[in-house]
């Protein structure tokens, strides 16, 4: 007596005999998809598909694993994040830990030159896991990059002009991208005397500027990594400054900053972004922050990060951050104080071996331009660089925000697409339901019936409340003698009730066609 | 000078620069799929998932690894082909073998009694690649799968049904839906004097029916296996028997069948099935086989396993196993001469370690009833019991079978849906063109242009015509000050010529729309 059930219960291991006792979880960091999740999950992946394939995209896929030495000194200290296969005698291979490695891999292998691709796949990650925050250690990433040569800032502008639409059609709520430009990056920290070999180093502390307030930032440069406190101060100055346009235009009057070589060719290029973004009207939802610094040493050129209201960490109360970017310059340590101040601080600490090879807590999406990494495969030489840039978007975290919208909103949410339920009204009618059936799917109409040969009527009606089938079918042995059945239309039960309308066998799949399509007009699909 | 390609070339390592020098091959048994080759996956998957929804499936996700517990002990002999992950300090896994014990751990872990479920994705085996025969190491399977307890035969027959109409709807040839029964397979063991402790091995023996003609089968059994010769002959008798009802109403006149508990039960539920099953409208599709055994351990019930002409292992001439199954009993050992005998059977003898919870050399799904391996799970008392019947789909097979169709007929394919190519004659109108291909993807239309400021024409016709775009949109310098611009339909530049239809940028939306609506319709979207 049970009735088909899409959702499962929770985890337990029953113990009930002398049996082998089975651990039944999943892995740490891993979980298993549940119908419902899988059509939240769905209808996410279709959306975001629809947008890359709008902008020319085509997919690829490559292994789960690779060997070994492809993944090898791609991720700097997060190569001990990567998950390895055990030796089973033959090739040394490694989970993949981004899509971004393997497809310059992919490019190098295949000679492609230039191509605009979207890979929608798993990634492993030996991380410490935290549920609540959409961190796993197997996830999803959604990855639309350009590869090839082409004129300086235009795929640039259409990736951020693509991960505005794509978070624009998701439904998250507002977002804000941040945005930001290595080499301009690398030319403050020139200008304000960073030893050549610190670059790296302290470019990972700037990063923590959105967690952490000005004062713990410095204090990791110059008491954890022995900056002068001079220099720290001079950074200070730059990278508190966020804004939009009006920021581009300070960084041009700023005599040492267009004395760097490195800063000017970044500030030039930015200007040249910001007028093509304007065209693809991503401005709005732009935020130029001057600490953004990316963790990945392969960026070579814009970096940017999407910050969603919805997907701050649970443990942060609300803030600034994730306000639309004014247009007006703010240093970051006022509007920043909110979450950087009182009780969270100790709790903030705990975190201060931040993944920088992460999307950060909060940020949904991330990429940059990487023009170095396929050279790495192709052999180094020149001539075998192909130039990158690309977005990889956080599907677990757009997950949750959609999971918690669906659960606060309580919307009817049906894993279950079947259209009609064939039922019987005495007697069983097993071999005419079963017919019913075949005719149905015969003309692709999504229909099921009860596995028994002779249902209780109240047990077929269980189950379509249950699975939220909009339409009942019944049969009853003297209407089909006469060669009729009842269309009943389940939504409207308890307005109508009612037995249903009479209608002919011969008519059943024009007029169920017809009820079929009207009822999801309705319902909006 | 790049152009946007979307098919890669031949793998070859680069090795120009004194560069580490890297090994770009996936690992051994693996591929990267290229955009034209996804695009076929994804027509496969799509089709497929069409059918199962339509029979009320939902679909689940598990993790690309389990506890190594969960899989050891499933597989038989075939477990030291499984995956495990290296003991990085934590848990030990292994990558899932299949997706039929991670679902009974799902079922067994999330106490879901009843549940009709698919589920599309790789599964990992360390065996010996075989890639013209579609053998891979990662590979996917599609699985269809009905949990629960009802009235015999019935989910068995729907499963059946599914199997029929996808691989119909899948447009792979004719096919054969070869079915026994274990009980009847195990009433023939008991009736032939076959010791019960090697019903199993003995077993195996008879599945390798389909690729060894009986003698070798027979030697197996006696100097191998130590069975006796009469008993083995006895096997010989009912194990060469194909055929459809004919075959049933044999057996059931058989007084020795009838005599023997476990045959009597399977005869009964196959009338039952095979009732079901006319209704469904699946005999013309279907051979019942008593040589079809499949390896597994777990499956208690029916058992089937499809063949598609096209399936065929390339070594093999095509032979009369694939064609449609005749209404005789037909001895097997008459229609199957043509694989089994000849110079083929040497390469054939390699092949004796087959693995037999593969799907078999030219067969493209297989599957059964398992009714006791989610009790195992969950403890093993008769309540935890979930009865399951299920079906899973060699998708690599297919993809081969689909992918040597287009190449035969030469179709044009295109990995790429962009439907408007925005493009510029003279002085490049980059701001111009962004701006229109914004004003398309704003209204789902599909846009590209080149990414230079002052792309030369003939180059950007060269995209136009490698990716088949259907549209080019002109923009000309004084035509576009006139709020003009020009469309041209590209399939049609043969014959037509010409410039092209000069529209209102007004109009441009309501007109392209029109447009591309048409060609999907001539182009049968």
């Amino acid at each position: 007596k049970k009735n088909l059930e899409s959702e499962g219960g929770t985890l337990k291991n029953k113990t009930k005999s002398n049996a082998p006792k089975y651990n039944l979880k999943t892995p740490k960091g891993t979980k298993d998809w549940s119908p419902l999740e899988m059509s939240v999950r769905e209808h996410i992946f279709s959306t975001i598909t629809e947008v890359f394939k709008k902008h020319g995209g085509v997919t690829i896929d490559t292994p789960v694993f690779e060997l070994k030495e492809i993944l090898a000194g791609k991720y700097g200290e997060d190569s001990k994040l990567i998950y390895d296969l055990q030796d089973q005698g033959g090739e040394i291979c490694s989970l993949r830990y981004d899509l971004t490695v393997p497809f310059a891999r992919y490019l190098a292998a295949n000679s492609t030159s230039s191509i605009k691709r979207y890979h929608i796949a798993k990634v492993y990650r030996r991380d410490q896991p935290a549920m609540t925050k959409g961190r796993m250690r197997e996830f999803y990433q959604c990855d639309f990059d350009i590869a090839g040569s082409f004129d300086p800032m235009i795929p640039d502008s259409e990736v951020l002009a693509i991960l505005a639409e794509t978070l624009t059609k998701l439904d998250v709520g507002p977002f804000t991208i941040k945005l930001n430009h290595r080499k301009i990056l690398d030319g403050i920290f020139e200008i304000s005397g960073v030893p050549q070999d610190k670059i790296r180093t302290i470019s990972s502390a700037v990063d923590k500027l959105d967690k952490l307030p000005w004062e713990e930032v410095k204090k990791e440069m110059t008491d954890e990594k022995g900056l002068d406190g001079d220099v720290a101060d001079r950074i200070g100055e730059y990278v508190k400054l966020s804004g939009s346009r009006d920021l581009l235009e300070k960084l041009k009057a700023d005599s040492k900053m267009q004395s760097n070589d490195s800063a000017k060719k970044g500030i030039e290029e930015m200007e040249v972004l910001f007028n093509y973004l304007e065209i693809f009207g991503v401005l709005p939802q732009l935020s130029f922050d001057l600490s953004l610094a990316r963790g990945l040493d392969y960026y070579t050129g814009v970096i940017y990060e999407a910050v969603v209201e919805g997907s701050r960490a649970p443990t942060l109360a609300p803030a600034a951050t994730a306000a639309p970017a004014g247009s007006k310059i703010q240093p970051k340590g006022v509007t920043h104080t909110g979450t950087k101040q009182g009780s969270k601080d100790a709790e903030l600490k705990h975190e201060s071996d931040i993944d920088e090879s992460q999307i950060g807590v909060g940020s949904i999406a991330a990429g940059g331009r990487y023009d170095e990494l396929v050279g790495m495969f192709a052999g180094g030489a020149a001539k075998d660089q192909i130039p990158c840039v690309g977005v990889s978007i956080g599907v677990e975290r757009v997950f949750s925000i959609l999971m918690q919208k669906i659960q606060s909103e309580q919307q009817a949410s049906r894993a279950k697409q079947t259209e009609v339920y064939v039922m019987a009204i005495g007697d069983g009618l097993l071999a005419e339901r079963m017919q019913i059936a075949k005719q149905l799917w015969d003309n692709n109409i999504k229909a099921e019936f009860f596995y028994k040969s002779k249902p209780k009527l109240p047990k077929q009606f269980e189950v379509v409340d249950k699975e939220q089938i909009p339409f009942g079918l019944l049969l009853a042995p003297r209407e089909w003698a006469e060669g009729q059945v009842r269309v009943k239309e389940q939504r409207g039960k308890e307005e109508g009730g009612g037995n249903g309308d009479l209608i002919k066998i011969d008519d059943l799949i024009p007029e169920l066609s017809k009820r079929i399509s009207e009822w999801k007009k309705n319902e909006g699909f």
